[in-house]
């Protein structure tokens, strides 16, 4: 398959794209600061430019999304709507766009993340985000079939437990390639409105 | 309890004023067109101001919170950002602002509703800020004890369903009086960071 990969280049992008490379997929990457295409999908225009630069794709997959975390009493709104843009319409816009662009049977695969289910302190705007996106999900995946839609939600990957750990404590890791199986599952498999848990 | 209540000239708000009344609170309501403070939520200076004219309150309780319902592939950012700021941002700045304000052990408890877990068409917007909000529920909730938050979340009322009923077709409805309940419950009970489905 053509795969458009969103955020190819960070720690989660790297590996996705290495599970879809193994697989045999073709994957074009995008970034805000590296990729085969540079655009910022948080700006539905840049979203539209992608889709005209890439043709007809089969997947998109996303790796992408920035949200603040700060102590629930110190996130203003602006902080809030940071995050809705960062994580949540950014991705809606990949799916909104993308509808009547990528193959008739593609599919979008989303990140959102463990938060959505377990809070940590500091996360509730990555909560919030979080748990945006997977009710979009489930909601999409009714109007788009038979292009399908699903997230995958990785709690912290072990390999960032040296940066993140502290934040959650006596909480499972994830290894990341496990989390990009969840990917390949998406994109290959049929099920559409799912929150894959890896 | 003092309890603030906004959106309490409503369908909801009117059922849930009822129940708090025979409950034997006092009860300040706050709405847009009409109640006893007139403002207007989904503006944070506003909420500065109710919080000011009302002083110390026991519970603030949200029963307002307005979506655009549309296909998925007309709804474009600006619905999802009215969405967003007409039902998440308003009640999540309630808590935000209402932390400092607040009796000690006060709580809050906003309103969600089915589509976070089950999907409709037309829906995808409104899904997407319920779980928005029932995220941040859980997430805030750890930060704000001794303070509690919860979200009551709904399907359609029996009372709604001439007029709505053709959207949850098989799905149950729930009365008006076992909504009210569950709001009762948050207000009075000791959970916190919970999602009551009545």
């Amino acid at each position: 398959m053509k795969i458009l990969l969103i955020g190819g280049t960070g720690t989660l992008g790297t590996a996705v794209h290495e599970a879809l490379d193994i697989r045999g997929h073709e994957v074009l990457t995008v970034g805000r600061g590296g990729g085969d295409l540079r655009y910022d999908v948080t700006d539905p225009v840049q979203v539209a430019e992608v889709y005209d630069r890439a043709g007809r794709v089969d997947a998109v997959v996303s790796a992408a999304g920035h949200v603040p975390y700060k102590p629930v009493t110190e996130l203003v709104p602006e902080d809030y709507l940071a995050a809705f843009r960062g994580k949540v319409l950014s991705q809606i816009d990949l799916v909104r766009q993308g509808v009547s662009r990528v193959a008739e049977r593609g599919s979008f695969t989303l990140v959102t993340g463990v938060l959505a289910r377990e809070p940590i302190p500091l996360g509730a705007a990555a909560s919030m985000a979080n748990g945006a996106v997977e009710a979009f999900v489930r909601a999409a995946a009714v109007e788009i079939a038979p292009q399908r839609v699903n997230a995958v939600s990785p709690t912290v990957f072990t390999e960032s437990l040296g940066r993140y750990g502290d934040f959650f404590p006596g909480m499972p890791s994830v290894d990341l390639v496990d989390v990009a199986r969840a990917y390949v599952r998406s994109v290959e498999g049929a099920q559409t409105g799912q929150v894959f848990v890896p």
